[in-house]
C-alpha cells in the first residue's frame, strides 16, 4: 500500500483497475502554461492499444482519454492534471478461478496474501498491463514538457522471440518503426517478427522481447547522486513496468566483459560541444548525464498468459493442478510495451529536469 | 543536489567524500533493541577492502568504522545510527589535472557542470567507489533487522573477465565464495578470474564482471506496486553503485528469448508451503515477492581508471588531448563490490519489511 | 507546483478545481478489507455544505460523491481509492474582474505571480473554500480506519465572532453540535453566534473564530519526532485549511504566561492506565501521544469576501482602486470548517498510526 | 522512528543525543558555491548557549561546531553538508530515577512506551533541548543561502511570564535584541522579563513566553499549495521544537474576533511594487507569499523540569508518587529558543526558494 506515486518534482499518481470503472492518473509538479490537449494524450495511447488479431488480445478497448483537471483553454494551470480513460463493461468471470488456482508468472498469489483477500481480482486489478496507460498518459504531459526544452525521447522493438532487429542512422529509427507493427526500425527484422509471434500464438504460447529507449538533448550534469541517479530513477521507474525483468545502459552486461580500454568513451570536441567518440556509458557517468544520449534496454518477459495446459496449486486443497487458461491473450506484448518505456523515461527525466529548474 | 537519502521507513543518508575528512551514514528508521556493535559493521567493512597487490589498489585505507549515536549499551535506541570512517591523508595531488582532463568513463566531467566547479573533486569526491563504504555500514543494520526475521541475504561473484563461475549447491555458495579473493563459489574459476585480472592489469587495463545476490525467508506479499515494487527499488538502489551498468532478476535477459511455457514457474506444494518448481521469475511476481528466493544480478563495467593512455578534451583549450592516469589502480573492483551489492539489497528489503510491520 | 499530497504512509492527493469539472482526491495507502460505501462519505460531504441563507452563500452544490477506484464489495482493496465530485455548472464571470484587480485577503495576486497568469482562477481555482471537499473526503476514509482502532475524532465550533462556547461534559459535546447550524456545543451561544453573524452580513462584512477538535482512544507514543512529531503534522495539514491562522494544543498560547508548576499535568492512574489529572498539553509530549485526547484549537479569519467596498490595485494601471465584490458570500465559514478540521486531523493520525501498524 | 528528517528540496537530517557522543545534523540540498565556515555557525549556536546563571541550567556546554563534509576551501559543494558538537562527558545518574518515575510535561513516558525502553534516556536522549543546536547549525547554512537572495529572517522574544515587549520600528527591533539577555527588543521589558524568570526560579518554578520571527526580501508566489504552503509548513518545523504549543501568523488567534473588514489587508502600490496597507495575513495568503514580510509567533509552554515537588506514577508500582528534580534548570528557555525559531524558519524557506529555483 502507499506506493502508486512516483517522483520528486514531477509526481505521478496512479489509480484504477483493470475491471474497475476506470484507469486514471494525477500528474503534480507540471509547469503552467504548455499546451496540451487530449488529442496529444490518445495518440500515444492508441500506440499502447491491441495490435491486430494475429499477435494480440482482441478484447476491444476504446481508451479514450478525458482531462479531469489541471488544464484551462488549451493550457496547463500549474495544478494536478488527472486523466482517465473509463472501462467499458468487461466479463470478470473467469478471473474468479485464479483466487484458488493462481496463474503462474502472474502476481494472483503473492497479491492475495498481500491484501489478505480483499484485493481486486477482476481482470488482475491493479496487476493488469491495463494499468500501463495511465504511464502512457502521464508520459504525454512530460513529453510535452521536454520538447518545450528540445529533449526527445522515442523507443522501439529491439528484439522478439530471439528476433533481433539491425538499427539503421539514428534519424531513420523513428520512421522505420513507426511502419510496422512490431514498432521495430528493421522491416526485414519485423515480418520475422511477426512470424515469431504467430507461431507461438498457435501453439498457445508467448513470446518476449526488448524495448530500447534514447533520449537526447539533454543537457549534462542532470541527475542527483547518490541516491537518485538518473539510471537509478530510470531502472526504478522501468521495473515497475509488469513483465520487465532487465535493464541495462550503453553496453550494459557486455560491458562485464570489455576491457576497461574498450569500454571506456573518449572525449572529444565536436562543433564546440563535448561529446565522446562512442556511447557505451549510454549517457550515465557516475549518474549523471553527460550531454550524450541516454540508451537503455528493457527486457520483458514472455507474457504469461497462455493457453497451454501449465501446473498450478489449488490453494483451497492445497494440492497441484492444472490449470487452463481460456479466451485469448497476446502472443507477445512488446510492441505495446514500446510507448510505455518511452513514457516511463520521459516522466523520470522530465522530474529531474525539473529539479534542476533547467 | 538533494538525492543523498534513500527509502520510505528505513531511511539511509550518505555523507562524506572520498579525500575528505571521513566517509560516514545515518540511518533512520532502525526499530530500538537490536544488538549491533562496531564489530559486527567492521566484518562487512573489512570485505569491501583492497585485494592484495595483484588485482587492487595498493592504497592502505585502514577503514575503522566508528559509532556516533543510535546506539546504547550495544542496543539500537529506535534512534538515527550515525557511523562513520575517518579518512586518512590522502595524496590529490593528481587529481587536479582531472579538473581540465576529465577521464574517460569517470564523472570529472559531469560533476564540473552540475556544480559548477565547486564540487570537491579529490579523489573523485562524491563519485568515489569509497563512498560505498557508507552503503556497507548501513547495510549491516539492514542485516541484523532482517536476521531477526530470518531473512538471508548473500552475494558472490558470478563472473569476471568473462570467466564465468559454476554454482554449487545453495548451501555451499557461501562457504566457497569466502575461500578466496575473487568471493566466487567455483575455486576453479576463482583462479582464472585472477589470471584473467593480473593479465589486464600487466596490460596497464582491467576487466568487469557480474555479482549475483540473493535474497531467502522472505515472506510472501512484499512489495509496493505499482511504482515501490520490490524489484524496481532493488533495481534503483543497485544502479547508484558506482559502475553498475545493468540489472536482471531471475531469468532476466535471457527471459526475453525464452517462450512463456519455458519461463512460467509452476506454482506446487513443498511441506505445506507454496512454492515453485523453477524460480525464473527471481522472486518477484508483478512486484511482489512470492516466497522463493531474490534473485538478482548486477553488471559491473571494467574500472574506468586504467594506466594505459587514452584520449580527452582539454577543457581549457578545447582540444583533444592524451590522458595518462598515474598511480596503480584496481584492475577489477567485482570483488570488492559483494558486500556492496549484498548491503544494498538488504537495505531495500528491510525498508519493506518495515513498511508492512511483518 | 508538486505540493498536492500530504502524508507518507496514508497518502492524500488532492485534485480539481473550484469552476473546473470536479473535486476529487486520492487516497493511498488505507488497509484493505475496510467496509466503506458513498453514504458514509457523503454524510460528512453534507455537514460541509452551506448552511441556509442567513449566514451562507446560496450557490446550489449538491456535492455527491461518486468512487472511480479501490472499492470492491463495499470493501477497500488496498488500491489507491478515488473519489470526487462534479461541478455544476458555475458562472466564472465575476472573477475575470479580480485577474487585474485581486481581492484583499485572497490569493489572486500571488497565485497570479506564482504560475504567471495561468492559473484556473475561475471560483477561486485551487484556492477555493470548495477544494476542503476533497479532504473531507479522504478524511472519512481516515475515519473508517480509525473507528477499527477504537480512536474517535470530533470537531466543533468553540468561537464565532468573539462569541465562546461553554464547553458541557465530554459526552454531550456531539450531541449538542449536532443539533444547531453553529455545530457548537452550547445552544444558547449558537443563538449569539446567529446573531452576529447575521448582522456582520448585513453590513456586507463577515466574522471568523475558532474550531476545537478531538481526538481519543489513541495509544501512547504515537508520532515520530523530532521532525514529524504529531503535533506538527497535525498543524501543517491544519493550516493548509484556507483561512486558519493559527493552531496551538492544550493550553496553547494560555501555556506562555502560566507556571511550570500550573502548566505540568501530572501522571496519575486511572483503572489500571497512565493518565494525566489536567491535560494541558493537549495529549502531545514531545511529539508523541501519551494516552490522554489530543486537543486542537485552529483559528479561522472572517471570510475575505466581503460586499463592503475595499481598495485594491488595478494591475494594469499600478493604482489604487476600489472594489466591489458582488454576489453573496458566506459571513463565517466557521462551522462549515468543522468537518474539514476533523478531517483533516483523522488523515494525520491514520498516517502515524499506520506507520507504526498499530 | 525515521521522521529525523524535513524539507523536500533542502533536507536536513537531525542525529544525537544528549547525552551521546555528539550532536549533529546533515544538510543535503544545500547550492554549491556558498561561502560557510564553522565560526558563521558558532555565532548562532553561542546564541542558543544556557544564560548567566540568574536564569538558566549552570551546565558548561562549549557547543563547538566541527564540520565533517560539505566544505572545500571555504565553499560549500553541493554535497550533503555534516556538522556536530560533540558532548562532553555529562553525568546521566540522575534520569535513571525518570525511567520508572516519567517527569510531568516531558517525553520521559511516552518514549519508554514507544522505543520499549530501549531509547536513550540520559539527559532526555533525543528529547533534549539540546538536540536544537542541530537545527541552528541547518538553520545557518539556510540563512547564508537566503542572504545570497537578499532574504533576511531575523527572531525575538516577544513575550516572557506574561511580560509583553513593545515593539520599536522594525530597524531598530535586532540592534535592540542583540542588547539583552531576553533577547527581546524592549530594554525595560529585557528588565521585567528577567525579574519575573528570577522569581520563578526562586520558587523552583518556571516560566514560557512568545518568540515572534520575521523574514523579509521573500518574492510574491513562494509555497506550494494545496498541502506544501508556506505557513503549513513553516508550522509543522515550528511545532518540531520542543515546548512549543501555540504558532499563528499575522493577526492569528486574533483574527477569530475580527471582522473582514478590520482584517483585509487592502493592496495598494509603493514605489512601483504591490504591497498591502496592513499585514494581518501575516505575509501567507492562499499558503503562498505574496511579498510582505512573514511574521510568525510561537509560543512556548514553561520549562517542565522544575524543582518544586510534583506528582507523577511510579511505573513499577502502578501508583501515584511524589517526585523532586533534583539540580539547576533553565526557568525560562524562550531567549534561548530565539535562534532556534529563527533558524527553523529559514530551513523552511530555503527549501521553497529552491524549490523554485528562485
Amino acid at each position: 500500500m502507499s506506493g502508486n506515486s512516483i517522483g520528486k518534482r514531477f509526481v505521478v499518481t496512479s489509480f484504477g483497475e483493470s475491471h474497475g470503472k476506470c484507469v486514471g492518473v494525477v500528474v503534480d509538479g507540471c509547469p503552467s502554461g504548455l499546451q496540451l490537449d487530449e488529442n496529444r494524450v490518445q495518440r500515444d495511447l492508441d500506440r499502447r492499444r491491441p495490435r491486430s488479431g494475429a499477435i494480440s488480445t482482441p478484447r476491444k478497448e476504446e481508451d479514450k482519454v478525458e482531462f479531469l483537471s489541471g488544464l484551462m483553454n488549451g493550457r496547463t494551470t500549474g495544478a494536478p492534471i488527472t486523466m482517465l480513460m473509463w472501462n467499458r463493461d468487461a466479463d470478470s468471470t473467469s478471473y474468479d478461478e485464479f483466487r484458488s488456482k493462481p496463474r503462474p508468472g502472474h502476481a494472483d498469489y503473492p497479491a492475495l496474501i498481500r491484501y489478505e483477500g480483499n484485493n481486486d481480482y477482476r481482470g488482475g486489478g491493479r496487476f493488469s498491463g491495463r494499468l500501463t496507460a495511465a504511464i502512457v498518459m502521464a508520459g504525454v504531459v512530460a513529453k510535452v514538457y521536454l520538447e518545450s526544452k528540445l529533449v526527445e525521447v522515442f523507443a522501439y522493438t529491439l528484439e522478439v522471440g530471439g528476433i533481433r532487429a539491425k538499427l539503421p542512422e539514428i534519424d531513420k529509427i523513428r520512421e522505420i518503426a513507426a511502419k510496422n507493427m512490431m514498432c521495430t526500425p528493421d522491416t526485414e527484422a519485423a515480418e520475422e517478427m511477426i512470424r515469431a509471434v504467430t507461431a507461438a500464438r498457435e501453439e498457445g504460447d508467448s513470446v518476449g522481447g526488448i524495448v530500447e529507449c534514447q533520449a537526447s538533448g539533454i543537457p549534462p550534469g542532470v541527475g542527483d547522486p547518490i541516491f537518485d541517479s538518473i539510471d537509478a530513477d530510470l531502472a526504478k521507474i522501468l521495473f515497475d513496468i509488469p513483465a520487465v525483468k532487465g535493464v541495462e545502459f550503453g553496453s550494459g552486461f557486455e560491458a562485464a566483459r570489455l576491457k576497461g580500454s574498450e569500454n571506456n568513451d573518449s572525449f572529444t570536441v565536436t562543433e564546440g560541444r563535448i561529446t565522446t567518440s562512442t556511447n557505451n556509458a549510454g549517457g550515465v557517468l557516475g549518474g549523471l548525464t553527460y550531454g550524450m544520449p541516454i540508451v537503455v534496454r528493457v527486457a520483458f518477459k514472455p507474457t504469461p498468459s497462455i493457453s497451454k495446459k501449465q501446473l498450478t496449486v489449488d490453494l483451497k486443497k492445497m494440492e497441484t493442478t492444472e490449470l487452463e487458461i481460456k479466451g485469448r491473450h497476446d502472443a507477445c506484448i512488446v510492441p505495446r510495451a514500446v510507448p510505455v518505456v518511452e513514457a516511463s523515461t520521459a516522466i523520470v527525466l522530465a522530474d529531474h529536469m525539473l529539479r534542476l529548474a533547467l
